[in-house]
């Protein structure tokens, strides 16, 4: 991996302005679009299964992040997905959630089973979990330590099994597409009091994703920008400052975020 | 048209508190609520039809935005709208995205069949869409560019077909009450990057709707005290901040805004 | 009442992270799951029918909210909380605009017959319409001045019809346990321009819940610290800053709180 590629990921998306639609939670679906606007892609939320399909069919990718999930809105994941994969607009999965709740896990599956997604973005508990493995997992926003050697693991098994290129973010993040594994150093830990910072990596990877097709730049550029953000926003908190003025300069350090700027700062390792 | 009748519209505002009810979307609805108490109204955000029968009939005014319609919602909003026909509570409508999606569109078609509103406030696809127009529409965020005059045209026609005010809103704004047609042209840029600015300045007209009952007034004074919070904002913008802190400093800008402020910075031609 | 388990508590959340559940609305769930974070605890947002037992049997305390109602949602607030009473997982409870909506008064009202709560987070005509006693309320943020002998006897009044720790949060916030009444003089007034600081403060009173279990305790916790959070957030605003701004130092207060803030700056009265 080099980095051009990164760069040149990021420059393609202020050119290309790709249509996000994103079919999430109602809990981040503000931050989500926000940063999907400040990174340079335009975000479409619609969830109603009447427009899935026509607004799917003309979008650069698609988000499906199980956050929220209600009887009706599995049926308009799934046809937006179908949707999106007869129109070769590649698709983000984001399983939020499932370590914690047999029904999301059911749904998480049967979405696999009937859409072909091009990355699946998690953190560990759910990828243990879309590969079998039981975990404790508490809440949505489970952070679990693991060995670097078994993250790694992981994070390609999954790669491999679902046929994607696999994100797996935490304290340190691993990226794979089944055949490479990159562990990504950057990011600060008071992102894991910002609810919502997995659910905004899934949407910038959605927009890398619009702009390049291509799922392991995607999952790479996606992850790292966001990695990359939170150091830069936490460097501008002053006295005084916490979580709530950091989610804040965390969008304002993707709208301001450069290619030169991913270069220096992306500490990504193969 | 003369700047003492918007200094009113704010003053009568800050005086009467008007209660808004607005049916609304997801994704925007915390941003509608905290810009309509900042300004000075009180926000009661009701979609269930059980109770938007009751609510509407007390309410100011009522806002309605199709931004994350459902099946259950549409019903809820003509049953809103209807109340509030009945009991003189004017309606502001935004039809949000209706230029990218068929069922947003019949679902406008049918309120706006059904519903006597006072205001509509859309952009440039919107609009166009409203009159048949085929345009080309990227996301419900769509930005065109067009000619002034071709701007002029539209906004008056939607004021004429739906005997409403008519609020363009994008690069430049554009308010038409079918007879007269005013040009505003404060705002910045940077506001096409925050998401919801467009039904922030609908719920601002329909806290304006809810203390004069004036739609032309209402619909001026809501356009253009958000072009001039979006000056504002961006004016306070510090190094390193971008669109996540603009969208806190615009409402800010609200709630600071004073009468003597809209008449200086205001520019509004005829 | 001394401090000492009030600053106590705050330790054990920090100690403990409980797990909290929250069946809420979506115009303030960002914030609410914000806020939980930067207090200590781990939010889920989960209101889908099919894992509202799951989730809540597992969890430290459940949030009930009934901001925006629905027909399914009142369902899962009632499986819910039974889930929760059979695994003596304590309950917040938050009747918001309960005054406004005979809906919503009836959803209260099955809600509170169904299911055994600890603690009910209310405003003035939240508590006297739970009390059966009718005022005048003007939206969800409804604000009432009382006599303070009034407010003393409202809120023990609650506590002893239902049998629960009773917050009832205004200019003044006033909590009993139906033998107790105490007063509690902080916050500031700017907190009523911001949406949410209602449901924030029934989330924070949640998360106390969730680490030590006491209804009393955890309803002076939360709202002192509610209080305590918004006069540091409103001292912490500059020049061009308001509502906006301040949403965000709130969470910052509450993320930055120690327990000796709480002791140095908490005004209670028995």
């Amino acid at each position: 991996m080099n980095y051009l590629q990164i760069k040149n990921a990021l420059e393609e998306v202020k050119e290309k302005k790709p249509l996000i639609h994103c079919i999430t939670n109602y809990v981040t679906a503000n931050d989500c679009a926000n940063i999907i606007l400040a990174l340079g892609g335009i975000p479409t939320m619609a969830h109603f299964i009447d427009e899935v399909e026509e607004i799917s069919s003309k979008a650069g990718a698609l988000v499906i992040n199980i956050g929220t999930l209600s009887e009706w809105s599995l049926d308009s994941m799934i046809l937006a997905g179908k949707t999106a994969n007869k129109n070769n607009v590649p698709i983000v999965f984001d399983p939020v959630g499932i370590a914690a709740s047999s029904s999301r896990r059911n749904s998480a599956f049967k979405i696999l089973s009937e859409v072909k997604v091009s990355v699946i973005r998690g953190n560990m508990a759910e990828m243990k979990t879309l590969l079998g493995i039981n975990g404790a997992s508490k809440g949505v926003d489970s952070i679990e330590k693991a060995e670097h050697k078994e993250a790694e693991e992981i994070v390609k098994k999954v790669a491999v099994k679902f046929n994607v290129s696999a994100a797996m973010t935490g304290e340190k993040d691993y990226v794979s597409d089944g055949y490479r594994v990159f562990t990504i150093e950057n990011g600060n830990k008071i992102m894991i009091k910002v609810t919502g910072t997995g659910c905004m990596t899934t949407s910038l990877i959605g927009v890398f994703l619009g702009a390049t097709k291509d799922s392991l730049i995607s999952a790479l550029a996606g992850v790292m920008s966001m990695g990359v953000a939170g150091e830069k926003a936490y460097e501008n908190l002053k006295e005084h400052e916490g979580s709530g003025t950091f989610r804040m300069k965390l969008i304002d350090a993707i709208y301001n975020m450069t290619s030169d700027e991913l270069k220096e700062r992306g500490k990504i390792y193969e």
